[in-house]
C-alpha cells in the first residue's frame, strides 16, 4: 500500500492501484456538456493555480480537469482538490474566492486518470522540469545536466490519448528548443501511430510570470504574457485562448516568431534577474571587507532609472526558477543547438548564487564566533518574503550547516508549518520561539512581519544575544535600537 | 619647440616653455576679488563643464580657475578657453550659453601655472585615471593593472600649493579607498613640509554622472548626487558646496559614510552597467546560433518594471568609463583591502565587452564573405548615440580589423570631424559618404540620424549592398523595405 500526505493539514491518503477514473470524468462531462475542456497537466505552483484561473476565464465558461501522477508527491493534490480543499497556502484572498466559484459552478476536478487527455481542446502543460546539479561543499558548481525523461513521458502520455484536433500549450519552463526538437516529434509520432491526422493539432508555448504571493492569480491574470507557435496556426490558437483568461485591456499579449524565442525569452528573463543578484553577492564582499555599508550605496544608486533594477545583496536565491533557468539555457545551447559557446556568465551566477548561503554562515561564524551548541531562531524558512514556498530555500543551506555544528535549531514562519525538505515542525507564534533560550536570531527572510517595530520591540526586550540579518531587513533606527542592547550583523553591511 | 594641436580647430598652439602665468592670474583675482575661488584641475569631458557649472553657480558668484598641463595633449584646451572657444563639441545648447556668461562676467580663466592652487579655496579633481590593460587579439583580457603616478602626482601639486583650510573634493573615478589611503597622506606630507596645520583642511569625494550630449549641463547641475568626508566636517563642507551648484529643489543629496564608501558606490554603478552590456552580448550569440530576434525578446521583457534595465545588444562597449571601472574597483580589493577575493563576474563583463567588436566584425564575414578589398561606409564613429565622444569606440576595433583586411573605408559622423584615435577625417554629408561606391554599409552607433525614414530612403536608393546594423537601430518596417533590394544583416538577430 502506497500513501501520499497531505503536506498543509498532514493528513495521509492511500494511493488507488486502480488508475480507472472514467466515471468520475464521464460525469463531469456531462454536467458540463458544451463547454470546451481543459486538462491542466500538472498541479504545482503553476499548474493548481493555472487551473483555476481557467476555471474562471474572462470570457467563456470552460470545463477543467487537473491532472497530475498517483503517486506519493503528487496524489495528495488530487485528493485535496477533490475534496474541496486548495493545495496552496498562500495569502492572496483571490484563491479561496476562485476555488468557491469553481466548486459552485462545478467545472473544476482533479484526477489521475491519463484517459482525462481524449476529452481536451486544451492542454496545458505545466509539469516540473528539473536541472540535475553537482556542487562542490562550498556550493559552488562543477557541472549539470537536464534530464528530459519526465517531460517526454508527459508529453507522450498526451499523444497517446489526446484528439488530433488539439491546442497543446507549454507552460512549463524548458531548454529552448524543446517544444520543437523534443515536444513536436513525440506528439507527431504518437498521431501516426493512431493513424491519426498530423495536420489538425497546434502546438504553442506560452510562459507564465506567476508570482506566489498575495497577487498570485492576478501575476496570471493581469500580467503582460508572450507566447509562440510552431507555425501560424498554431501562434493564433494560443492568441485566442488567452485572450479568454488574461485581462487584454490591461496587459498586452506579445507573439515571438518561434516556440525556440518564447522558450529562451523565459530563461533570459531569469537569467537576467538571478545575475543581478550574483551581482549584489559579489560587491557584497568587497563592501564587507571595505567596511561600507553596500544597502546605503544601492539605495544611491537606484535613484537612476537606468540602474533601478540593482538589486540588496542576501542570504542567497531560492525557489525553483532562479537556481536552474541559467543552467537549462546553456544546456540547450549544446544539446540542441550544437552551438560551441556557452553562457558562461549565467552559469557562474548560479555558482555565485549558490554559494551565499555557506558564505553567510561563515560570515556569521568569523563575526561572532563557533555556533557550536548554541540555541539558534531562523526567523523565515521560505525562499521569499511574505509567501509560504521553500523550494531550494537557501535557508537550508545555512540550517543544515548549523545542525551540522551541532547547534539547536528553532523556526518559525507565518506561512509555513511543516518544512518538508528539512522533515520539521515551524512555529507561528513569534513569542514561542522567541521566548527560548536563543544565543542567536537569524532573520533569514524578508516577511513583512519583521520589519514592524513591536516586532524590534520584542527583540529588544530579549536577553543579550546576537542579531544577525542577512537581508538588510532592519532599518537603521531599529539596528540603533537593538545595538543598545544586543550584537548586531548585518550581511553586506560594513558594521557587521 | 613643443606644439599643441586644437583637435576642433586643427590650430596649432605653441607650448611656453615659461610656466610662469602669474600676472594673468593676479589681475583675474583683483577683478574677482570679494569671491570665493574654486580652481578645477582638469580641463577634460568632465572638469571643462564642471568649471562652467561653477562660473554659473546657482547660489554664489565664484571666481573659477581651470587648470591643466601644458603638454601637448592639454595645452590647446588651455589657450582655446582663453581665447573664448569652449574646447568640447556638443549639441548642448547650454554649452555656449554658460560660457558666453562666464566670458561676459569674467569669472572664468584657464592656466598651465600651478601657482593657482596657492589662491582656491576650493579645488576640483577631474583628472583622467585610467588602467592598463594587456588584452589577447581577440580582446579578452588577460591582465590589467592601475598606475597611480598620474594621479599621485596631481595631489601632490595640490598639497605643495594649497592654503591650509582649503576643500579638496576629488571627483575623478578612482579606486576605491585612494582618497583616504593615496590622497590625505600625499596631502598631509606637503602641508607638514610647509609647516603648515593639518586640522584645517577638508578632503572629500563626490562622483558626477555627467552625460555628453544634449543634457550635458544638466546631467551635472540637476541630477541627484553622492558626496562624502574624510570626516565629518570635510562632508559638511563638500555638501555647502554641492548646495550652491546643484538644483536641490529638484535633486537629493546623498551623504555616504566615507569616502570609500562613495568611491565604490561609483564604480559600483558602472560595473552595473557594463554587466548588463556584456550580459545583453551573452545571450545575443545564444540568439543567433538558435535563429531568433533578441530585440524582440527584450523588448518584451523590459516590461516588467523589474528587468527594465534589460539591455539591447549592441557593437560593443566605449567610452571612458564601462571599459575600465570594474577594473578599477577589482584592482583596490586587493591593493587597497588586501583582499583574497575578486570581482570576477565584474572583471569579466569588461573581457567579454571588449571581445564584442571582433565577433561583430567576424560574424559579418561569417555572413556575408571577406571583407577583402570592398568598399565600407561606416555610419558613426563615436562610441555612443547623439554625442561626438570617440574614447574607447568600438567601432574604432572593427575599422582597424576591416583596414587589416584591405577594406577601403570611409567615415560618417555627424558629431565628430577629426577622428584623432584613428587619425582620419570624418564625413558631416551623409551624401557625400552614400555616394561613393559602397558595397557594405556598417551602422555603428545609434545616432537619431540614422533612424529617420529619409535616411532609409536613401540606402534604399543604393545600388544593391550589404546593409549590416550592428546596433538594431532599423524597425522591422525599414528592414522589410531595405530587403527588396539589399542583403541585410542585424548583429543578435536570427535574420542575419
Amino acid at each position: 500500500m502506497r500513501y501520499s500526505t497531505n503536506i498543509n493539514t498532514s493528513e495521509r491518503y492511500e494511493i488507488p492501484s486502480d488508475l480507472d477514473d472514467s466515471v468520475r470524468i464521464r460525469d463531469f462531462l456531462h454536467k458540463n456538456r458544451g463547454k470546451r475542456v481543459i486538462v491542466v497537466q500538472g498541479l504545482g505552483f503553476v499548474g493548481a493555480v493555472m487551473a483555476l484561473v481557467c476555471a474562471n476565464a474572462f470570457t467563456e465558461e470552460y470545463a477543467v480537469i487537473g491532472v497530475d501522477l498517483a503517486d506519493e508527491h503528487s496524489f495528495w493534490k488530487i485528493r485535496s482538490l477533490n475534496d474541496g480543499l486548495f493545495p496552496l497556502v498562500a495569502d492572496d484572498p483571490n484563491i479561496p474566492l476562485f476555488f468557491e466559484k469553481s466548486i459552485e459552478k462545478g467545472n473544476f476536478i482533479a484526477t489521475y486518470d491519463t484517459a482525462a487527455y481524449k476529452h481536451a481542446d486544451i492542454v496545458i502543460v505545466d509539469i516540473n522540469l528539473d536541472v540535475q546539479k553537482t556542487s562542490t561543499q562550498d556550493g559552488s558548481l562543477v557541472d549539470y545536466d537536464v534530464d528530459l525523461g519526465g517531460f517526454k513521458k508527459a508529453i507522450r502520455t498526451i499523444g497517446q490519448n489526446c484528439k488530433d484536433e488539439v491546442l497543446i500549450l507549454i507552460e512549463t519552463t524548458v531548454p529552448p528548443g524543446t517544444t520543437e526538437f523534443v515536444a513536436r516529434p513525440i506528439l507527431e509520432e504518437e498521431l501516426n501511430l493512431r493513424e491519426l491526422s498530423i495536420k489538425r493539432y497546434k502546438l504553442g508555448h506560452s510562459y507564465e510570470r506567476v508570482m506566489p504571493g498575495p497577487d498570485y492569480i492576478s501575476s496570471i491574470r493581469e500580467f503582460p504574457r508572450v507566447y509562440s507557435g510552431v507555425n501560424e496556426g498554431s501562434a493564433d490558437a494560443v492568441q485566442e485562448f488567452l485572450e479568454t483568461i488574461i485581462d487584454i485591456s490591461q496587459c498586452d499579449l506579445t507573439r515571438l516568431e518561434h516556440t525556440n524565442a518564447t522558450e529562451m525569452c523565459k530563461v533570459l528573463e531569469n537569467s537576467y534577474r538571478a545575475m543581478n543578484i550574483s551581482f549584489a553577492i559579489e560587491w557584497s564582499r568587497f563592501a564587507e571587507e571595505a567596511g561600507v555599508n553596500l544597502y546605503a550605496m544601492v539605495d544611491a544608486i537606484r535613484v537612476r532609472k537606468t540602474h533601478a533594477n540593482l538589486m540588496y545583496p542576501g542570504i542567497g536565491v531560492g525557489g525553483y526558477c532562479l537556481t536552474k533557468d541559467p543552467l537549462l539555457a546553456s544546456w540547450a545551447m549544446k544539446a540542441h543547438f550544437k552551438s560551441d559557446s556557452n553562457l558562461n556568465m549565467s552559469v557562474n551566477s548560479v555558482s555565485m548564487n549558490d554559494q551565499m548561503p555557506r558564505f553567510a554562515f561563515e560570515r556569521l561564524e568569523e563575526s561572532f564566533g563557533s555556533t557550536q551548541g548554541l540555541s539558534i531562531a531562523l526567523l523565515g524558512v521560505s525562499y521569499r518574503g511574505n509567501v509560504g514556498d521553500t523550494r531550494f530555500s537557501p535557508v537550508e543551506t545555512v540550517a543544515r550547516l548549523m545542525q551540522s555544528k551541532g547547534a539547536k535549531l528553532v523556526f518559525h514562519d507565518p506561512y509555513v508549518r511543516y518544512w518538508h525538505e528539512m522533515d520539521v515542525h515551524v512555529e507561528k507564534d513569534l513569542d514561542t520561539v522567541l521566548n527560548a533560550d536563543i544565543d542567536i536570531i537569524l532573520i533569514a527572510t524578508g516577511h513583512r512581519e519583521y520589519t514592524q517595530d513591536d516586532v524590534v520591540a520584542k527583540l529588544f526586550k530579549l536577553k543579550p544575544c546576537i542579531i544577525y540579518d542577512t537581508i538588510g531587513l532592519l532599518t537603521d533606527a531599529q539596528i540603533s535600537l537593538l545595538r543598545e542592547k544586543h550584537e548586531i550583523g548585518v550581511l553586506g553591511r560594513g558594521d557587521l
